[in-house]
């Protein structure tokens, strides 16, 4: 694709977003076809179909592919958040990374993990516990289920000093997920692992990964106290 | 757009998944350029570049204008969170609405407001606080200030039954701005208002709403304990 190409669906988003602020499309109405934009914008109905494509994935007009395109009334604005690996984010806001293995044991996840991941019987999982580190401060605990399916004994040992986090990218691949954000109130072990007051509102993201639809990890990413998740939109 | 040209890129986009996966296309190395991948697949090259930006979208390729398309040696995956209006939320969650304000006054910002708003000097902006209830239990405090030379006195008496966030909606156009997720102990008169323990762990959402660069509003949104955001990756 040629710079001006890319430059030329750029301006056709621009005057549509142009439209949809000045309420020349007002909100709740069908906007007109999309042969006609081009027709009028001069330019090919593929260009004005990545514009208007541009301007839906942001939440600013609303795709049906029977109904046709319309301003939504109340536009729900996306936000893409970039879900970084721990250590990389840790080096790139200019701290020394360390990783420390708290615990690792074969047992049987408690109801709501078993949820989380689909099993229905009660099963083994492999439970891994990490404490990341920015330079000396505690900065995340990862408290990892792996299915144990997929790690055999050499891999179990790599977790004394690898990150599960670092382990998965690199050994298993993933192709979706679920994640979640929330918070909560550190409870004593909490407390004593982030070194933290307990009772300190912590951040939280819980992220399920499956692979063809079968659960292969969860995990539960308990931030220390301070930490926020910035975008923009 | 017909079925088959969809259908088509989507299984571009698979083989190309299936190779990142099986790691025929390894970390860190560039993939085949897109005029060979089109003749390989038997389609077309807007076809492949299709399928390639959507992986990229997805933050599974990392792609450079001179430097071609590389598998990245640590894939950061990407989340899209939908930003909905208040009322639209409680209400799809199949809760009654109802909004109250709490207090309305122009008054000059602190200096951490006054910072997200990018205003150097000080001056007065309408600082409202709002109650937005699920059924009857509070939902979300909604913290806001508004450029002053945005509302006049008769959109100023409207926020007695209106949110701001709903006034917003309907009234100011934006185009862009930053969004922020973290967590708070609730203080006093925090937890007064979403009757809960003070100290309770709270879930926060603050975003500064720029027009043509110029900061229009920030919000604060203290969320009552429990709340969570989830999508899928």
């Amino acid at each position: 694709m040629t710079d001006e190409k890319q430059k030329s669906w750029q301006s056709v988003k621009e005057e549509a977003l142009a439209r949809i602020h000045s309420r020349r499309w007002k909100p709740g109405q069908l906007i007109p076809f999309e042969a006609d934009l081009a027709e009028e914008f001069g330019c090919s109905r593929s260009t004005v179909n990545r514009a208007l494509r541009a301007l839906a994935d942001e939440g600013l007009l609303d795709r049906r592919r029977k109904a046709g395109t319309r301003v939504p009334l109340y536009p729900a604005r996306k936000a893409t958040l970039s879900v970084p690996v721990i250590r990389e984010d840790i080096i790139a806001k200019g701290y020394d990374y360390s990783y420390s293995l708290v615990s690792l044991e074969a047992e049987v996840p408690p109801t709501d993990v078993a949820v989380r991941l689909g099993w229905t019987a009660a099963r083994q999982g492999l439970h891994i516990v990490g404490l990341h580190f920015a330079n000396t401060s505690p900065y995340v605990i990862e408290d990892r289920w792996i299915d144990q399916n997929l790690a055999d004994s050499s891999d179990v040992e790599a977790f004394s000093n690898l990150s599960p986090n670092e382990w998965l990218v690199t050994h298993v691949p993933f192709t979706a997920g679920t994640i979640a954000f929330s918070s909560l109130n550190a409870d004593t072990q909490t407390a004593r692992l982030l070194d933290c007051p307990s009772g300190a509102a912590l951040f939280v993201i819980e992220r399920t990964t499956r692979n063809n639809r079968r659960s292969i990890t969860t995990v539960r990413l308990i931030f220390a106290p301070g930490y926020q998740i910035e975008t923009s939109i």
